[in-house]
């Protein structure tokens, strides 16, 4: 950080300006984090080198709840979509829609360029794409974790890292400038399922030849000690597979395919038939089969309609909902909206994940109907059924203690979040002045000699909102709206004016939703319409001279939001309408 | 529960029918919970012998997510309003909203009964009252814990409990059943801060004259261990106070009278002024001094607007804000909105309170932005600065080994936590058959042998929702028409028609809010006109029939909403208007 003195102009530290594809190019290496530096979610990062950028990750983000209505949020792509011609790769890290989820909406918008991941993660981006048919097809290619590619300025090789997804890597960039690791999500796991460790020893290398900085996640910094391993995880799933007398019902994320994997592969080993419900879970459940990460005999597997042809103790069920989503499929289940699935007293019921912060009502309401129809719940605070995907404290530690980069760039989370990840540099010997916690669109450059700065340079990098088909159409007077209509509902009063005399025709028009019953209250109503007439009558002065019906608009929406208030103490959005005939 | 045969009338065990004010009086106990059974909150238990009821408690819930624009759910009180007459007197246990909130909404339909509570929960409740001036006055009864009052055929004693709120206190009703022992929320603190400890021995007495049933409350039933003395909570605040170097900000519930009574007791022996700010905070720090529930000097406050009179180091601060709620005093300071306090570097901001589940984000955001303004902050992760009121699992376990009761039934929580609580119980020797869980509404009888069961009588118990003025007049439809609102808007289309010609007079009118913008979006609206005009014109067939306007309006519905959803993937609310002039 620089201090400035008050009147004294400080040219010198002007940035050069190449955001706006003008001025000259900067000899140095500039990291532009896009997202995910001040949220969870929409991970993306560019990094440009002359007239060469290149991509990592492209993801969403699930909305706040008062963001009502909107589907999802991307980063804001205008600087690269200025400089699109710059652009000679996009590389993602794994499958996760937080890293994938904005490829259908940003990669048209930056020129279709070449993507490039690990086969999995190349296999989730095309089965999201099928939902995208009338774009150019992606330019996807598939890289194995020995290649090193070349793209413009940038040479990059891959590790192997454990995640909760199979096949998911952390990058080594090399530039002129030095070496920059990218870690993606990633944990340690020393004996992970259906996988193998983390490439420690290929990380312990990257650190011996000289790191210039390591960009690390954050996710789970605040939590202490070291991540559970999935053997553990799979060792007390187990536990449960040889003790259910009943069906076993594993509700868990669609995209924790590791998780996914774990419960195929019991199924198999302890001869019960497994159906899958859930469209995303069905879809990774095919993918990961074709691609050979499920193990379980293909006679494992049931269509979800065959549950009931079997006896209990000879079914497990993988579905969605362990969140208590309203639509998923755990809702169905236990609300008797599923066609073959009804809760039978001495199911076990599994939540196999943590709880997203924010559903724990849901989750306890899903819990408390499962155990009224008599079956046994097991969720991850009785027992460690569930490990996340993240490195907790002590694997952050690890990664900065094998890497021993130059500067630490945390990424991957809120700034508390990174903020701790950044104590945690400290902790194990970073200088504080080579911590960089950046901020969602803030220009990081690296010059010749290996320093580097937070610049001043902030190029766009605001929510964009994708609702419907419509993308960044939503602002803030739209979701203003909305949380105004939710609040109290609306109110909507038609009058029609006769042009020639000015007066209310016949009898203004009510319809309101989400207020009061209207039928219930025909007092209220008449006395509205009975305020409208009398603000119409005192407004139309001269007949000659046309009347300001906005300003007689503002009128009537002040006059009968206070007095519904007043009468209600509720304030619906108040609407007139004045058609003059 | 009892099983029926087909086809074979079960007379004999066809409920005695009490609820509807006819028919014989039963000669059993009957205890009817009204609300706090299947959620957390709304509490409300009756018991009915003869011709003599009394009530405890009266309290409020806060409504799910979706519930908007909801206030809060009281408990659905029929029953009592039909049996008004019966009623002796409503006890209330404590201060805190669950258990006094519905007060206002409830007393005066059910006959203005007089309300017995002890000084701190009596100036609580007519606190509360202020905003109810219209009401008849309540008829309220200080009680002292040695104090036993007869009412009708029921005899209550109080026993002294800790809790988050000073003068709570259990109740022990004798009837000629038995004794009934209800805990009310509790926890028991051996080192309880400007208070005693829970009386252990008066508890211990009751269990040795023999209880019939205990009722104990299951909200922390699945937390394991001992809850935490207030002495450590106040000791690690005390560490605060000794080594703050700038301001120290403290955001709590103004429900917990205790953490605000230790927070002014500090500020007094560390020589800081405090300031309250909050409505609610500063109308129970008001009461708490009053009644002399806070040790500190009167100097020792200050207003909110002299805070910046006194160095950072002489000042501390409460308020209100510790869930990141939107309109709380923390969340004015932190956005700059707050008139006298905004955030210094080095100041120490303490959340000293759990985050309440749906929250979690919402604080998530605050502690963001603190950290971004340089302040320090504290959460209960961090350290024992908070301590819930209600009893772990172990307090459960030692309420009843000293109550040491015939009935155990498990109340205040959902099916969940109840069942966990009933698992205690049986842990430490109840017979499973004597633990009965029951839910709001139906009936629980004990007759003069002592034995007790869930009858299969039910009375209304469904949820009452306060919205404003309104009590109960929300109902499902208004609620479901919020929430599509609040997901994609609305779009209200007003067409004239002319009476004669039945053709559409000039041009239709369109107001859309929260779906999209109209001004940007003329050729979409205009689009809609035109289907509209050319619905008309299809469903207006020989024009000597007057045309069926509810069918042309569900056709413009339905036309409208599948065209905006096909160009928009959007759900908006459509509202056709027509008018006949």
């Amino acid at each position: 950080m620089t201090t400035t003195r008050k009147n004294k102009p400080t040219t010198t530290k002007k940035p050069i300006v190449l955001g706006r594809n003008r001025g000259p190019i900067s000899k140095n290496l500039r990291v532009i984090p896009l997202g995910g530096l001040e949220e969870i979610g929409r991970n993306m990062t560019a990094f440009e080198l002359g007239n060469d950028i290149i991509i990592v990750d492209c993801g969403l983000m699930f909305p706040e709840e008062e963001m009502m209505g909107i589907d999802y949020i991307i980063p804001n792509t205008e600087y690269l979509e200025k400089n699109k011609k710059k652009i000679r790769g996009v590389i993602i890290t794994h499958g996760h829609f937080d890293h994938i989820g904005a490829i259908p909406h940003i990669i048209p918008r930056i020129g279709n360029p070449p993507i490039y991941a690990t086969e999995l993660t190349c296999a989730m981006i095309l089965k999201r794409q099928e939902d995208y048919k009338d774009q150019a097809p992606l330019r996807t290619n598939v890289v194995r974790k020995i290649d090193r590619i070349v793209l413009g300025g940038f040479k990059v090789e891959f590790f192997h890292v454990n995640h909760s997804i199979p096949d998911a890597v952390g990058l080594v960039i090399h530039t002129p400038m030095g070496t920059i690791v990218y870690t993606g999500d990633f944990k340690f796991d020393h004996s992970p399922v259906s996988d193998v460790p983390a490439d420690i020893s290929k990380i312990a290398r990257l650190g011996s030849e000289g790191v210039l900085a390591l960009m690390s996640e954050s996710t789970d910094a605040d939590t202490p000690g070291y991540s559970i391993s999935e053997s553990v995880i799979r060792d007390n799933l187990e536990q449960i597979f040889l003790n259910a007398k009943g069906r076993i019902i594993t509700a868990t994320f669609a995209s924790l395919v590791s998780r996914i994997q774990q419960i195929a592969d019991l199924a198999d080993k302890y001869g019960r038939k497994l159906a899958v419900d859930g469209y995303s879970m069905k879809n990774n459940v095919e993918i990961a089969k074709k691609l050979g990460y499920i193990n379980a005999r293909q006679s494992t597997f049931i269509d979800v309609r065959e549950v009931n042809n079997y006896p209990d103790n000879k079914i497990a069920i993988l579905c969605t909902g362990a969140q208590g989503e309203g639509n998923a499929v755990l809702m169905r289940i236990i609300n008797d909206d599923h066609r073959s699935i009804k809760i039978h007293k001495g199911d076990t019921v599994i939540f196999s994940s943590s709880v997203i912060p924010g559903n724990e009502r849901s989750v306890q309401g899903v819990k408390d109907t499962l155990y009224r129809k008599g079956a046994e719940v097991i969720h991850y605070k009785m027992m460690d059924i569930h490990s996340g995907g993240h490195g907790h404290s002590e694997d952050l530690k690890m990664m900065i203690n094998l890497i021993r980069p130059k500067y630490l760039i945390p990424i991957h989370g809120t700034y508390y979040m990174r903020k701790i990840h950044s104590d945690l540099g400290k902790s194990v010997g970073l200088k504080e002045e080579n911590i960089l916690i950046g901020e969602n669109g803030r220009v990081i450059e690296f010059d010749y000699r290996g320093n580097g700065k937070l610049t001043s340079e902030k190029i766009p990098s605001s929510y964009v909102m994708v609702d419907g088909l419509g993308v960044g159409d939503v602002g803030n007077v739209v979701l203003r709206d909305r949380q105004l209509l939710a609040k109290d509902g609306m109110f909507t009063i038609v009058a029609i004016i006769d042009r020639k005399t000015k007066k209310v025709l016949g009898e203004p028009q009510v319809t309101s939703r989400g207020f009061i019953y209207v039928k219930e209250n025909f007092d209220l109503v008449n006395a509205t319409k009975k305020r409208l007439r009398s603000i119409v009558a005192k407004n139309i002065g001269d007949k000659k001279v046309t009347p300001n019906w906005d300003h007689i608009k503002n009128a009537i929406r002040d006059d009968i939001g206070q007095f519904l208030f007043q009468k209600t103490q509720r304030r619906p959005m108040v609407l007139p309408v004045i058609i003059e005939v």
